[in-house]
């Protein structure tokens, strides 16, 4: 059996040998540990892998944790069993080249995820979560209905049990509802190098501004657009000699990795969020 | 002999013919010929370097160079002799990381400049001048002073017959007076990936916002602070367990390599500035 | 109508002038020129794209470049009218990651080829050629059956008028025949930076030498194995956190961008080969 | 108070919390600490910052931590008190780059160190040694003096106490004597990334294999040439446009900046060398 504990909380002396001995008592042999203290901040993070050779109880190792160390140094915790697979939505537009690049992934066994339907306010890519046998629900958005679709695309979330939404290029802003029902559990790709050109039309404005560097950004949302902590980000060259329809080919492909980059990291429990910034273990 | 020549203007059919075929009428051998055509804009830019068995009167090449192509073409032209040495005037504060990069690749025939001066509103590097033997004008700077320094500083420019200045980590503004004398001869490093993080402490700003990417910039000064022609732009990867401190360390090496090329890039005249942005040619 | 010239000669002068003087006459705008000389080797280089407003005979366009400059400079040369889709075949054999992102491109329009067929010698694939409904046919080898294999290849090759073909991890060595057949047209990706790490299991050599940094090469498959000319590289780091399987999932990712990238420099008529090397023009 | 503590054994269970609770029991506070285990070798790696608010008994400490952990879990271990500077002392023969780029970290206080002498074969760079007023020993090779120029060798590095020495481009192999007498601290800057391209030339034989991107190690000098634990490496691109000339020059900024950064992680003692590789701590 193997568990990973994330853990933070605010930085006092004997919290690793407080939690390590924990780990050693019951019976554990920890395979990976990194821990970091953001000083200016005085917060401590911890992320913790640990083999058990007999199953232990787990609803009983969490009680104990909780009230050994937990209360103890006021920790947040998550304990996550190996082999849970959560359930992913994702939510596209009309570009197919994050889908394609999140679904060979899942579809190859490298991506440890269910993904239960993608959804879009376009039929376009159909065909594609067709080609994956995925449910795909056409969801439309107007002025209009906005409050209607929201609605119906929470239903579609609780009703599938969906963990964490990942937004493969979702033309649409989330509303602050939805947020707030998924905090830093929504993963979107920016197609630029943030802070610089956030907003719409990123590959526009770097050409314009006439950039060497163009880059693209994966974060979790929150309700200020683009603003969110960022997980993942990449950049490319580019030069003079490229248009801005050559800017967006090159962006294609650091867009479709670096949010299947933040997507791995976020599946494998190694990012922390705190003061809209990320700790991200290795 | 070897000249390179630099073109711009409205771009038309022939003009590459035109060109050439001048060069090989005038026994020139074309040992390098790169061209930009910005669609948007309608505008044709080259950079050709040739070379000529026998020494030409250049002033004669120039003149027909001028009657029978630029007066046609309505070209933007220029037209370099192989060795020239432009004069580089050198202005920092207190930072000594881009000053020592410079020096050691002028020390070393990498940068091919004269160093008619180091200029600093502060005294602290003048041992770095003597070390390699330029001359150390300290002119300090306060409000009430700032008329009679740019005056200071025009004078110095002028008497030593600058061609262009490196703003080397120089921490204050230069004057649009000053600017406008030396239009796209003034080389400046910012130590961000602009347009994110232009004006003052872009390292405490990109570690509040907590980025995963830090950059450095260097662009020729326009009168609006940090948003003049970029030249060149280089990136390098940091991750939460850096302190502001570390950005700053490893920013460092960013800032005298980028600096560095910019500077190796104007000297070698293989920059063309237009509407706000450069072509760089390789 | 649009036409992509592609040259290579000893390099001579004149040569510029006398091309683009000759598309001037054939009413032609060049929009795209570059040219390189090896000094070395002393040869030279061109690629050119020129529009032509009236669609003009290419037959005779091309027996007039023939007989005014092709037979004078003693040039070798391409022509390529746009829009022809060369033929590419695929051969892979149980790794999807490449051969999903080449389909995937294909697909959304971005790399303009046809695919006739995909060949293995696993069945394993099948379901994504399937997906994407190409024919894709099995054909298994061993030692004693590896010459009848080959004629069948050959065959395949030949009934679909295939104009080249993209190894995206196959793990089979190409017989010199078939390498004889399709010089320069068969595309291969390595999973090293070469030359470091030739021959199998590159990822494992790179972990037991310790190095801090892996790549992907993407070259032209020539009779010596892993030694052709390269086309396109690129590389990502790892540290001694990093296990084999990261070392391989981490280059999963190099790989099929860099083989994609290849590709299509291959398929835009980017590339020239000369002296087991490539030149690649931007 | 502040002590870095670098530990490798055997793995087993108990280790981190065994250290951190003695660490703890002395009222320590650790602010760093990152493991890892290389589980092919079943090797256990850690590195550990403590500071301490009451200064105590370094040596009471060690043996504290011999006789309750080293023994018990047969540790190599490594305790350093803060602010101990190490000498480091440089070869050279005739590139200056590397040399300058440590010398001007090390009059800027960013590189900790004491720097008793430089060393070369060749009386060429003496003038830097003078600007930075450090001595330099100009001592000659050729094949009959080996023998004797070794034994000079050791006596310098014997009398200054020279804790280890970093080759800035000296272009002779060091004896396997002298690298007997510094295990694992003799920092070397190799110009390709290897093991691509070891031994002499490496740019020459990059140019001529037609590589895309070039590179540059640092690693610990071994008695086998290039082959030492590799500490850092970096890269950067090229083309068929650079001739050797652009490569070396290119070469020259990447081994100047991963030679200073390797000498940093050695100064910082965030580097375990076990098994021919490196343990880089961040």
């Amino acid at each position: 059996m193997k568990l990973t504990i994330l853990i933070h909380c605010a930085d006092q002396s004997g919290i690793i040998s407080s939690v390590t001995s924990y780990i050693h008592e019951q019976h554990g042999n920890i395979i990976y540990l990194d821990q970091h203290v953001d000083k200016e901040a005085g917060v401590f993070f911890m992320r913790l892998e640990s083999e058990f050779e007999n199953d232990i109880a787990l609803s009983e190792f969490k009680k104990l944790f909780e009230e050994t160390l937990a209360i103890r140094y006021k920790m947040k915790w998550n304990i996550h069993l190996d082999g849970e697979k959560p359930k992913m939505a994702i939510f596209v537009s009309k570009y197919n080249h994050c889908l394609y690049d999140l679904l060979s992934r899942y579809n190859s066994g490298e991506l440890l995820v269910d993904i239960p339907f993608i959804l879009s306010n376009h039929p376009d890519l159909k065909y594609i979560a067709d080609q994956f046998q995925i449910p795909y629900y056409h969801v439309p958005i107007s002025k209009d209905t906005k409050k209607a679709v929201e609605e119906k695309q929470l239903k579609l979330l609780q009703e599938h049990g969906v963990d964490f939404i990942v937004l493969a290029r979702y033309m649409q802003i989330i509303s602050p509802e939805v947020i707030d029902i998924f905090p830093q559990r929504i993963i979107n790709i920016h197609h630029s190098f943030l802070p610089a050109f956030a907003g719409a039309k990123p590959y526009h404005a770097a050409f314009e501004r006439g950039v060497k560097i163009i880059g693209a950004t994966s974060h979790y949302v929150t309700a200020e657009l683009d603003a969110g902590p960022i997980i993942e980000q990449d950049v490319t060259t580019v030069s003079h000699s490229h248009s801005i329809k050559d800017f967006i080919a090159k962006g294609r492909d650091l867009e479709k990795i670096v949010l299947s980059r933040a997507v791995q990291l976020h599946v494998e429990r190694k990012t922390i969020v705190y003061n809209n910034k990320t700790v991200i273990f290795s």
